[in-house]
């Protein structure tokens, strides 16, 4: 193999990884300690403690999972549902789908409550569907990323009412439009480093309200997954539950990445930063929709740091190869329904700037 | 939080983390890519192509699983194991017994074949084992990291005869000590990288050969989890299976990582890796010896890379904390059984060197 390892630069404008900020760059690179040492529990604390403040919880038990955002969900489901348990979940894209998949191997009765891909699923048909099923979750995406599309997470818990737990996928949606954990009564909520917080891929913050972790403490059966059973691993990560008891191996690096991207966060302010991520969308979607591109996502759902179009008659799907060849710009595909007719565009994190917005619809104009 | 990070310059000489050269950090923060850009699909194929050399096999099959060592294993034992099918394991140890744990909650029935810690497990016993009980899978640690034990994986294949998959732990065996995936007939192995590749934790690398491959493919039930699920992340990681599908988003800078620090092994070559942890590893024993320490593992059986002592009357374990704050040094308390009564040192990758040995040793008469 030729070294140095020498990856191209290239302008981040898909649906994940989003560009990263060089602080957090130079913070992988920092001299590995181990996993126990006390100034590694100490970066442990400080990242659960930013990570409340993301997700704008108080819940004592909020860390990252030791693998990426779908390591993330399927540490929600496994954890809180146990065979039998009834689940209802909103399928309006690949990973409201994903998660009715990975539900049904962890042996629960699942009910989808579906919608169109670019719709939204409707709180209230959601809640219908719980009271129906006499659901023990609801779960749904709060940003699908497979089509652009957001939720109204926040009228959810007043829809199902109070007996459900209530689950959300917020991989793509943490740290780039609001999202209040414990304001819209939600019980468990993951999510992904390498979206909305700048940070390489590899781990998937996730909080769990006291109710959420009560059920997980009062399982009749054990977790199958060895490596994400939570009531392991919070012996490891959870503060003020004694000495920090040995399960897996963290990921050193990847946690000091975590670290200072949220400090970035903390740094610009959490409003500030959802208030950036609104502003470089809208412009984006404005520029587009001059250009003939129709948004996929229903009006005013529309996530603006993951922008989904259908392609204009005239422009084909390769395009995408020579934005990357050319103009060193990657945006995504369309998945599932949307493969070959769709494209997906994240302004996200260190990224969503109108200035990247500018370069992109530029090489556009240059490729059309 | 105070910017920047500024975690301590440790010598990792514990049971791993292990020390990580210089060029692996410096991979970790290279600029991040997309994970279906083509340079990145080369930077997989090319990761996975010496991850081959190391293993020393063949098996097309051959990737880092997106998770740390204890995500191969239960990647390791998901995959090949539906409900009801009987997997013998070899038990002398932590390590073992976590795969008796994992195995059972995926429906496996489990017959474990205990040895004392310290010792190996007989690969006659597991054979007769296996034999009793038709085992569909036997599986062993190879290098015990609870324990500081080798295990004679070579003579297993002969001893469970030719039907069962033999599924192999090497997390600390992996580019430390031999190992010859083909060549002793392994099914399945999996590893950690931050233990003799000297990468930091992240990433679990996984073989499975073509039996046990078709194995998988031909399973009645789903793989319980949908992460981990073999025959979805094959379609991403493994070549000449056409388009490269998405499954989830790998840990881009963690494959930088272990792309560079798999380069360093080839570098080196093996089988010197494997002279220099030998090397390194008799050094420390016959100076622990001197010192008072007494072997923990059995004479003729003992890891190079991971020496386990037991502590002499006078030398109390909180010396442990002395080395870390007043030395730098840190090095790993035992385990289970061994809590407080044990050392584990280990001297791994990067860090297998007569020089840390003998620093260690300074540090440690300094205390004594």
């Amino acid at each position: 193999m030729t070294s140095p390892l020498a990856p191209p630069d290239r302008l981040l404008l898909g649906p994940g990884p989003s560009p990263v900020a060089p602080s957090v760059l130079d913070a992988l690179g920092k001299p590995v300690i181990g996993h126990l040492d006390p100034e590694f529990i100490r970066i442990m604390d400080e990242t659960s403690e930013q990570l409340r403040a993301v997700f704008r919880t108080s819940n004592p038990l909020t860390f990252p999972v030791s693998g990426t955002g779908s390591a993330g969900m399927e540490t929600a489901l496994v954890n809180v549902l146990e065979p039998g348990d009834v689940i209802v979940i909103g399928v309006n894209g690949v990973f409201g789908g994903r998660m009715a998949d990975a539900a049904a191997r962890a042996g629960a009765v699942v009910t989808t409550v579906e919608a169109r891909w670019g719709d939204i699923v409707d709180p209230v048909q959601l809640g219908n569907a719980a009271t129906a099923a006499n659901a023990k979750v609801v779960a749904l995406v709060h940003a699908e990323t497979s089509t652009g599309v957001r939720s109204p997470v926040d009228q959810v818990r007043n829809a199902i009412g109070p007996d459900p737990l209530l689950l959300v996928d917020s991989v793509t949606g943490l740290a780039g439009i609001p999202l209040e954990v414990d304001g819209w009564g939600i019980d468990v909520c993951f999510s992904g480093t390498q979206k909305c917080l700048s940070v390489p891929p590899g781990l998937a913050p996730i909080t769990f309200s006291p109710r959420a972790a009560n059920v997980v403490a009062e399982r009749k059966t054990s977790v199958q997954s060895w490596y994400l059973d939570v009531s392991m691993l919070r012996k490891y990560w959870e503060e003020g539950q004694g000495a920090r008891a040995y399960h897996h191996t963290a990921p050193i690096s990847m946690v000091y990445g975590l670290w200072e991207g949220l400090r970035l966060v903390m740094e610009e302010g959490l409003e500030t930063r959802w208030a950036r991520h609104q502003d470089a969308g809208d412009f984006l979607q404005d520029a587009l929709t001059e250009l003939g591109f129709q948004m996929f996502a229903r009006k005013g759902y529309q996530l603006p740091q993951l922008t989904s179009v259908r392609l204009p008659a005239d422009v084909p799907d390769s395009l995408r190869g020579n934005l990357l060849h050319e103009f060193g710009i990657e945006i995504g595909g369309g998945l599932g329904e949307g493969a070959g007719k769709v494209w997906r565009i994240g302004l996200m994190g260190h990224g969503a700037t109108r200035h990247n917005a500018e370069r992109l619809i530029e090489s556009l104009r240059a490729l059309l």
